[in-house]
């Protein structure tokens, strides 16, 4: 690496994590004349199976983590819960792209939520739950239904509870652990929108078309590219990336995933209007359509922008694109979707298909002039 | 892998050589969940930073082409000098494809073109080499200018000495080292193209679109999809590419390089017509642009082929793609590259950049309706 901070061909990359995110980078990095180090808890996750080399550790581990760091020239993640304490070891000895203040910002809820205000980013109602005397005194402010969440490490749905009218919301807070939480207001969405983008070593900005996204089980199921949304909600939700990749002084890909509202206004007219409901400080899931549909993938954006390259182009292949996850078994159909025309299909090397282990997914890119 | 020669998620195909086209076969092979296992000459070659695993050998260690097997579900290569003993040995432990036949055919230029004409193929006039005086005997019937060629191993102009009026060809047989050589003679070309297809394990067959090729010092220095050239004769060149694999009864990618020739009939009229010059029975450098210009990349198609699965679609993103090699210190531009709007840069992992190495490539996509 050039005193700059900009990567040269051959330099590697040290991914933080194994998973099918970092393996997806890997590659990305690969097609760029990158090297990949793994930092992995097992040689045969999926990112270990493509990359040059992979460290074997875990985080509390300061001796695996300095050999880390000395075989390679940059440092990111595929998750948003490496310990603030991990990635302080790193960036003492590498660049952490994106740093550690992104992180911290990003992996507590509640920190989330305050800093979104902070910057005038709108946000459901929330407030933080330490003690089920808390969580009494804010539902009454909140009103019901609302979320009950564990702060931190938290995903497809876990560690969360919904509080409806009648709910036993003491037994919730034991559910969760008794650990600190955040309630949260339910938003009554018109539908889930999220923005990929990425922001440069140099400030500079690409984002991806805003995407709908559908769940099930708490699982993103699909993403449409692009969202169905007026023209100025997609500005809007641009405008709110945009903001908070500045505020963070970012460098990489963010995800953040929104609520798109319709209310009516007191002339009677339609207007849409987003919240932020979560910011991931990484490559993201409803952006994997960009492997096959856009000019540049998420993991190259990601990839470039963490090496000081230029970010790529954004621009989207055919009128619309549709990805879909291959959740557990759902993977064994790989055989009629790899003989589906069209179908873009991608398997993680993952070994066992337990349910709600996301195995793959499948793009569909629909050209031009076809609906 | 089943009884039926179909490979499962998971298996691991293995490539014979560690080049920039195992290279990106393996990046494809790790987006559809397989594993890809390198035989290579060194750790440090362009496919071994990407691949599960290496086995460090040459074609004639039986040893470590049985370790190599042992190791791995099917085979297949990346260049077509794989030694016929090798080929051999291999394909009685485990499928090789495309098969030993296909390699027998497409090794010796005299033998390909032997080949070409019995299934009614077109070539140019050749004659097979053994001695100066073989050679004095038949540039007398197929005139001059002429190329004398080695008829094996011969590769981006390596080995070849073109014979022109007054040309000393004792000299040039000698200069060739005396070897088994093909005298050619020489088309009047209007284009070089290319058909860039598969053929599945059933049989099925999918093809990219014609493209067109531009040399410089005999290296391929760009590749244009699809070739401007009138629908017949595109018709004429697949409806060739088709029988030479059905013929071969091949199993994987192809490349069918061809002459386009344009004459006056009788008539006073323009007739196109297509000779071909050269078969690799492999991935190839004129199907590039695929990586980015098509549904599904050469690379992919190839592994599909190879691991009994559905051929993909090969349709086309855009109106046209253009694919550029960089060549030697071309690739030093690889930060302007990485900076063009649109540009899609590919570079191959290799150390020095060498006069004549191919470092890496660029490809662009006109979109529909952009000249």
């Amino acid at each position: 690496m050039k005193p700059d901070g900009v990567l040269q061909p051959g330099d590697t990359i040290g991914v933080l994590g194994g998973g099918q995110l970092g393996r997806m980078m890997a590659l990305a990095a690969a097609r760029l004349g990158l090297k990949t180090h793994i930092f992995a808890q097992a040689s045969d996750e999926p990112a270990c199976q493509v990359a040059a080399a992979h460290t074997l550790g875990d985080f509390a581990e300061d001796a695996a983590l300095a050999r880390f760091a000395d075989a390679v020239d940059v440092v990111t993640y595929e998750f948003e819960n490496v310990p603030a304490s991990a990635a302080a070891f790193l960036a003492a000895r590498r660049p952490v792209r994106p740093g550690p203040f992104a992180l911290e910002k990003t992996q507590d809820r509640v920190i989330e939520k305050d800093f979104l205000n902070s910057i005038g980013v709108p946000t459901v109602p929330y407030a933080a739950v330490d003690d089920a005397g808390a969580l009494i005194r804010h539902i009454g402010q909140i009103g019901r239904p609302a979320i009950l969440k564990t702060r931190r490490f938290g995903y497809d749905g876990k560690g969360q509870i919904m509080l409806r009218e009648g709910s036993d919301v003491g037994a919730a807070f034991r559910a969760l652990g008794q650990t600190p939480c955040i309630l949260e207001g339910v938003a009554q969405f018109e539908r889930e929108i999220s923005v990929v983008a990425a922001r440069g070593l140099d400030g500079s900005f690409a984002a991806y078309d805003v995407c709908e996204n559908l769940h099930e089980n708490h699982i993103l199921s699909e993403t449409r590219a692009p969202a169905e949304i007026a023209p100025q909600t997609a500005a809007a939700a641009m405008d709110i990336t945009h903001r908070i990749l500045d505020a963070l002084d970012y460098v990489g890909v963010i995800a953040v995933e929104m609520f798109e509202l319709a209310e009516t206004d007191a002339a009677g007219r339609r207007v849409e209007r987003v919240l932020v409901n979560e910011v991931a400080p990484r490559v993201h899931n409803s952006g994997h359509w960009t492997l096959d549909g856009a000019i540049t993938s998420q993991f190259e954006q990601h990839v470039r922008a963490i090496a000081g390259w230029p970010l790529g182009s954004p621009r989207r292949h055919g009128a619309r694109v549709v990805m879909n996850n291959l959740i557990g078994e759902a993977a064994d159909g790989w055989r009629r979707l790899a003989a589906e025309p069209g179908a873009c299909l991608h398997l993680y090397g993952k070994g066992e298909a337990r349910s709600g282990r996301k195995m793959g997914h499948v793009t569909r890119i629909f050209p031009k002039g076809e609906a």
